[in-house]
């Protein structure tokens, strides 16, 4: 249901071309209302695509009334041919639906630096149009996959109100504020302020903290739509564990099905003096290539581990931390505690504990194994 | 002849039974003067491995006699008993040469969090303060190499004086401010603190702009001795130009011999408003793993350099920037120029040029591809 489980939208997912294999392409999901309330996080990437640089502007207001999504290309580096593309896409969906450009928020992913099809990405939007249904989630929520293996679409159903959404991502998932593609609908009474500050701190320690890969997209954009059709008005602690829920749940299902991956990896760090350098030796780890080889190789190699935080600026000193690996302490105050031959890495779920022994702050970095089919993937990707 | 080729130097290198293979894996350099002086410089790692933390204290008079390198065991996180190793290293070359253990400098490099075989390493020192002789530099040379294929070892005899140097490394090459095992010898004349001086400059422009794989060593440590046998004074832009240029030799050498890799990368970073901006822009394209799996996939994929330069804090416009590979501009002012099939990636050197059109300042990083190799290496390093 994705998109649609909430009262109040309309979605359609169509084959427009853009995609070689012909598998649906185009996504469209329209707010009925009442409210038109939406708030959107873009990614921090310096290189936006143009549908970024578009839908930052739509934004602004706090209302949108439909977002037309694509694959097949991500219409990134396209110049100002790129950029009309873009508008032309937001015009032709206005038109269809009596709606005015400036409502309609635009997403695209895919290939860097070419140029989409004009001609069939406007026909889709018809075709989409035409469409659209309360059923279409499921569709939208296939249509904006690119090299992932299956759509990714999560629902919760409260006291009366319901949120849902669809993400799509397999490649590149290295979030600055909000990362991929994902948008979730709700049919509850939120105002647009409240939907942009929710939205912020549900993505803050949901996307923001996956890191499969290092890599910050060009595209990323998470979008909230209210509808407001359930008439209950949550309070805002119920509407943001919710919230945050169902993006924890996108997140892990990106992780889950993240390029040629064979490890799903959590790093937790406890005992940081802040968030902020939990967060960063979080993520140092989860990007060390030694140490994600190590655990593609089943090999629990705790030194990558010490010698990726070493390069952070996090307070810490190395030769108190301790380091646990699914369970058992490899590394206790800088030493080698347990054998590292008691790990047993062979599921697909890492866990790594890190106690930095400063302070009581905490922060949990999602990332992948580096692994052949990761390597393989992505030296294809535009061939 | 490396690290012998300059007058007043003696090395051996032997093998001590710390690699399973037998290989030769502990090195000895003495310098016999009549000067004794020295510099080095160390990683920045906060994880500092117990030979660099015993080294550092050694080197801070300026004066060192002699170095001992082992393969087989980084000697890193190993606690009070790896230091007492290492101390008991330089204890062991000392009463060998009859020398202040304070004025002997400890390297270490293979695995980390294991202890080293001390009985082993003891009476490695032994034998190698019996075999040491003006011809040892290329036993040297090979008793430090551990993933390495090949020694690596760069020499150049100038107006009455000599430099040369040999150096380790095949993975974890990412300096913050030196890296990997290099010991360099000259005989010409020069006061520790020039060579202290001189060092920091031609390491700043050679192996620290050298990032094969992003993740940075707890070992590293470049050490440069100055006998003064040759008695020539060189004046210092000429020993500083010939120090840069084997530093630059050797950090090409451990680029070809990187884990796994199967293309030399130059990414060329030319009208930066700084040189920091220049490094900074050529490190994230340098540790794109997208990026770098690409080049494996003869891809010329550039909306990856794009999407990681956009990831900086450095001055620029991502709509002006050009990119240029292997002198096919792909990309003019942020869009697409040449067609991306004309970029001819089948050779093991690939040129990167990047033009951010903000100023005159420039800088060149070299990495390597992201290969299924280096992939295999890196998940098998401790079975």
């Amino acid at each position: 249901m994705s998109v649609t489980a909430a009262a109040g939208f309309e979605a359609a997912g169509v084959a427009a071309g853009l995609k070689s294999s012909g598998a649906e392409d185009l996504a469209l999901v329209v707010n009925r209302g009442p409210l038109q309330n939406a708030a959107a996080v873009f990614t921090s990437n310096r290189a936006k695509a143009n549908p970024i640089i578009w839908s930052q502007q739509v934004i602004a207001d706090g209302v949108a009334n439909a977002i037309v999504l694509n694959s097949g290309g991500a219409n990134c580096f396209t110049g100002a041919q790129g950029f009309q593309t873009t508008h032309a896409t937001a015009e032709a969906v206005a038109e269809s639906l009596s709606l005015s450009a400036g409502d309609v928020l635009v997403c695209s992913t895919g290939l860097i630096g070419d140029q989409l099809d004009r001609d069939k990405l406007l026909a889709g939007v018809s075709a989409a149009a035409e469409a659209l249904g309360t059923d279409g989630g499921d569709a939208a929520a296939r249509a904006i996959m690119t090299t992932d293996s299956k759509p990714k679409t999560a629902v919760r159903s409260l006291e009366g109100w319901t949120i849902g959404g669809m993400a799509k991502g397999a490649g590149m998932l290295a979030p600055g504020l909000a990362t991929m593609l994902v948008v979730i609908t709700t049919d509850a009474v939120v105002s647009s302020n409240e939907l942009d500050a929710h939205l912020r701190s549900a993505t803050r320690v949901s996307f923001d903290r996956l890191d499969s890969d290092g890599c910050m997209s060009t595209n990323d954009q998470v979008t909230l739509f209210a509808s407001g059709a359930s008439g209950v008005s949550p309070t805002p602690s119920a509407f943001v564990a919710a919230l945050t829920e169902l993006c924890l749940d996108l997140a892990e299902q990106l992780q889950g099905d993240a390029e040629g991956a064979s490890h799903d990896i959590a790093i937790r760090v406890v005992g940081a003096a802040t968030e902020d350098d939990a967060v960063e030796v979080g993520r140092s780890v989860a990007r060390n290539n030694l140490f994600k080889a190590a655990v593609f190789g089943n090999d629990p190699n705790w030194g990558r581990v010490l010698a990726a935080i070493g390069t952070t600026a996090a307070a810490f000193d190395p030769y108190v931390v301790d380091v646990s690996m699914n369970g058992v302490m490899v590394c206790s105050n800088g030493g080698p505690d347990q054998p590292r031959d008691l790990v047993d890495l062979t599921d697909r779920a890492v866990d790594v504990l890190i106690d930095l022994k400063e302070g009581d702050a905490s922060a949990t970095i999602l990332t992948n194994d580096l692994t052949h089919d990761y390597v393989h993937e992505n030296s294809a990707y535009s061939s």
